[in-house]
Parts: structure tokens; sequence; C-alpha cells
């Protein structure tokens, strides 16, 4: 596989990981030292230890990711728009998102950053 | 004029700029040793002479840009995606794009960095 159909199936496997609620299929897309900036700003999490304790949060209240548009693949780095539907325990909102990702020469990110502000964030309707 | 909205105005003036054929108007939304890599993977254009050249190609192209949904604004960063309609001399196109800006604290672009590669590429309907 290509260096391209790497990094666009670890997009997919990312949306279908939160799909399944399989948050070890979400680190198994990730370099053991991987970093993750959500949202942008926000301190940087290094690490899987660091990482699984993060998405454990999303997959734990079972936040949907819904791609919008294709990936935009440049080198070994990708954005992607999507909307993330999850109830955080103030009612159901719907964020839109997009991620960079940087990929290794294996197909596995090693950095993560995810761009959003408060006015991304609605009810969901 | 706070930073977040100082962003957003940048984004929407660059839409505008490039909706007006207006070259001065995009360059003015740029700090004076900006870079742009556009897409992502190619040499690094520096500086205002570099950059005019560069967005002098797309305006005489009569590139226009179509925003979809809103800004992602993140600290000092933003993201947004939008469409490109232009005819490079090979008929209409549509590119799928994502770009990412960096301000400075004037609210000028320092860095701009556009994600898309060929499979973002079609054919105008």
């Amino acid at each position: 596989m290509g260096q391209r159909d790497k990094i666009v199936a670890a997009v997919h496997g990312y949306i279908a990981g939160f799909e399944a609620g399989d948050l070890d299929a979400i680190m198994a897309l990730y370099a053991s030292n991987a970093t993750v900036e959500d949202p942008v700003g926000t301190p940087i999490k290094k690490g899987h230890d660091a990482l699984r304790t993060f998405y454990a949060m999303g997959v734990g209240a079972k936040a949907k990711l819904k791609i919008k548009g294709e990936p935009k693949v440049a080198g070994n780095e990708v954005t992607f728009s999507f909307e993330v539907h999850v109830d955080m325990g103030q009612g159901p909102v719907v964020i839109d998102v997009i991620d960079h990702m940087v990929f290794n020469y294996y197909g596995k990110i090693t950095a993560m950053r995810a761009f959003f502000g408060p006015e991304n964030i609605r009810p969901a309707s």
C-alpha cells in the first residue's frame, strides 16, 4: 500500500474506531511517542498512556464522527473535516472540527491537532 | 477587535480578495516575512515578493473561492474548508482544499499551508 493509501485508511480507521467504540483500534493508529493537541491551544498530550486516557473519554461518551468530504492528503500529512456528535453531560451537541495529522513511514500517526472553537459547537437538532 | 474576530475577518477577506480579483487586498493580509506552502509538500515561498508572484497567478486565472462551513479558529491559528473554482488552461475544475493559517498579534498571516492532492481535483460540472 502506498503512503497515500495508508493515510486515507488511517483516517477512515479513526472514524470507524469511534463508530465501534473500539479504543484499541484508535490507539493502534498512533505511533508510540505520538502527540495530540485537541483542541489546538490546549496542553499537548504525548505517548500512548496519555493518548489512551484522552480517547477513553471520547469513546466512553460514545462520540461518533461523521466525515465531510474526502481527506486532503499532501505528502505525509492529511487534513479532514468532520462533525463530532457527542453528549458530554450537557445535552447532545455537534462540533465542527478539522483534524490535522502527520504520519511516519509506517503509516502511523505521529502528531494530531484538532481545530475547533466554541463557535463551532452547536446543540444537536 | 479581538484576535478571533481579526482571524475570521482575514479569512473572509482572503475569499473576498479572490472574488474581487484584488491582489493588493490579498497581499495586505500577510505579514512581510510570511511563508506559503501551497500545496503542502511543495517548496515554501517566503516574503511579499514571492507571495505576490504566486497569488498573481491565481488572481490572473480568475480563481474563485467558496468557503464551506465556518472557519475553525483555535488560538492564533485557523483552518477552513473551501472549493477553488478555476481554469488553469485545461478546462474548469473544482479543487477541494483545507487551508491552515497562523497569525501574529496584529492579525496578519505569518504562515499559510494548503492541503489538497490530485484526488481532490475534479472537473467542474
